[in-house]
């Protein structure tokens, strides 16, 4: 019902300091078409996808589609169908979420996962949570349970909670607790092995070497083989309130009680209604190296980039400016995430018969990793849509980035 | 060897929806002195302070802006000097980090902190952690870590570690553990004990009232007693770069694994050194009520409102616009928070007898809560100054704001 409308490509490469940008827009086609109601939303890893797995990804951004569109016909607002799809993301045990997610440097499974509102602007985030099956929900309930107000005593109710703390207040409140051993799948055990060994081996090379020299000669990035596969999702419901939510089970052999950019604050994920100051509902969800999503602060500086005219530009510029060429990744070579973002205004547009009263929204995604898999669909479809955005061929992943989008019309948003 | 030149406060008043602003400008004058050279610094606790208890601020403040100066003149930068603010006042029984800090619901001290430093746009931060006498020293070595680059087998250095996991690469990297027991004060056990009466209490009574009811009547707000007296520096050095930290032991009686804004990137802490986008290097520490500061990143919003050309102005809108009447606050009756808060621009100015290359730093504090201390001190100081600052007659802490601040032209920057 919707078809993508844009697609551009940038290389930035860095020499002697000076940046050189080199803008391509390869595709620029423009097709609307109306909806006859409701949401849509799409989902996201970004990390590389090999062909054999990339089935298995779209499988399950389907399921994730479906899942939060059977939520909605049913009268959810953004902020549940949201959720909704990240438990079935969280349950697959291809992604690096919930289920199966990467061990680390213990060899045990620590979870971060975060979810905004952008009715209430109300937030929920857990960080390094164990032994909990679907860590979005936790995030979910602080978020509904901040929403009721203060506790007993005049306490600020959290929201946001870590470790072992955060595993007690999800099983107080009725999240079931669920065995590490099951979280774990045969895929990551043998990821964690593999990588335990590598380690061992690189540290083993090194020996003599000095510090500076060994940390330079260890350059190789193990996380290359899906394990940035973390998964996000936005939603837009039929009143037109967005909704945003991320899910990870941060890197590969990461130390205990790391925590990454899914359960921080304006990295992972945001939403927005549009307000007296914004003219645009905008949702953001991120995924790729968490060190360099919180501290670029991705996903709302994206957010904030939306409120601009063109959104394909403002995106693309916020990538490159705000991401690959940040200030605060000046010292790194390779800039490594994805981004899903959405925006929404309402329009009345006269039709020969009546006033139609409804909703323009732009999707979008971009990515600087080889590869980033997405799913869309709206209330009316029968399925969803599945992509792999890929990198052009010879692009260098971490320096040039993809983006991507479609536009589409939603009508019946309710008053 | 300088003063206060400007003092005014606003109070904001809701009724209906309809924000009535009413700015009250009570002082206004202008005292610029040439400084010799050097750098300052001030701190802060945002809360209630007694005259008995604010005579032990004021010392620790001057302790901890005397241990900041030592490093300066000993040539440290900005990013070390402020750690070594906040050694001292985590070290002080009184502040509410460190030593003494809340305890939490379990009875157990959990504690925040972060760092930034403004010339590599680095940060690192702990939260939850335990049984580390001093959580900024924490921060501040994964903040040296992560500049080392790359772990082995090309891992990503983590920028921000909670609970168990933390505590364990505290001790693996040096960094000496601390018997719980001894973290906590005479003080700190007896209001645990005292606030667990009273939430006993609060909860005996609600006991056949519905939820809402419930929450609605136990507003009283226990944190009025000094329990959001977390602490913060800022601190620009002779080169010109800027440094911010913040420390913190949460809430009283908050969840176990609750992270406040002390940990949190751009909500507790931000510092960034002037680049080509921004004519003037800013450093910014948060204090109050962690969630209201955590939902309007106060830190972050600060930092980028000093870009604009008139410093007081620009704090007086942040403080009303981006955090009183946020409206990522609209449930919250009462928000409460400090901030201080630097810039800095590099000067050339004409005198008889040279063209003298100086800084003009501009140093300014808000808070909604009922009182800030403050402390200040630059190189050629023998001693600091501290203040109490405190919202006038009749205001109404959340709704009210006071505002101050100086200006001091610094010497001998070198090039």
């Amino acid at each position: 019902s919707w078809s993508v409308i844009q697609h551009s490509e940038i290389t930035v490469s860095q020499s002697m300091g000076v940046q050189n940008v080199k803008a391509t827009q390869t595709q620029l086609s423009l097709l609307y078409k109306w909806l006859n109601s409701f949401p849509f939303l799409f989902l996201s890893g970004a990390g590389y996808h090999s062909e054999s797995k990339a089935k298995e990804y779209k499988h399950v951004c389907k399921r994730a589609c479906q899942r939060a569109v059977d939520r909605l016909k049913a009268g959810a607002f953004a902020v549940e169908a949201v959720a909704a799809a990240l438990v079935e993301l969280e349950d697959s045990p291809f992604t690096n979420a919930g289920m199966g997610s990467n061990l680390n440097l213990s060899g045990e499974i620590e979870c971060d996962a975060s979810i905004m509102d952008g009715k209430s602007l109300h937030y929920g985030a857990v960080g390094a949570i164990s032994g909990i099956k679907n860590p979005v929900l936790v995030a979910n309930r602080l978020l509904n349970e901040a929403q009721k107000g203060k506790l007993s005593a005049g306490r600020i109710p959290p929201c946001f909670l870590v470790g072992q703390g955060a595993h007690d207040w999800a099983v107080t409140h009725g999240i079931p607790p669920c065995p590490s051993e099951k979280m774990a799948t045969k895929f990551s055990l043998s990821a964690y092995k593999r990588n335990k060994r590598k380690m061992e081996l690189a540290e083993k090379m090194d020996t003599g070497h000095n510090q500076t020299k060994k940390r330079r000669q260890s350059s190789e990035n193990e996380n290359g083989s899906g394990c940035l596969d973390t998964v996000g999702a936005i939603v837009v419901d039929q009143e037109g309130n967005v909704a945003a939510a991320v899910s990870s089970g941060g890197l590969a052999m990461k130390h205990p009680g790391r925590v990454g950019q899914a359960a921080h604050y304006g990295c992972g994920c945001w939403a927005e209604n549009a307000c007296n100051m914004n003219p645009y509902s905008t949702a953001v969800s991120t995924s790729g190296c968490g060190e360099h999503l919180i501290r670029t602060m991705l996903a709302r500086e994206c957010s904030a980039a939306m409120q601009s005219e063109d959104a394909h530009q403002a995106l693309l510029e916020a990538m490159q400016h705000k991401f690959i060429s940040s200030p605060f990744l000046a010292s790194e070579d390779r800039v490594l995430g994805g981004v899903i973002v959405l925006r929404c205004c309402r329009c009345v547009e006269a039709q020969p018969s009546q006033d139609i009263q409804g909703a323009l929204v732009e999707f979008l995604w971009s990515h600087t990793t080889e590869s980033m898999c997405v799913g869309y669909m709206s209330a009316q479809d029968s399925k969803a849509k599945t992509h792999i955005s890929r990198l052009p061929p010879g692009a260098v992943p971490g320096q040039s980035l993809a983006i991507e989008g479609g536009v589409c019309r939603l009508m019946s948003i309710v008053e």
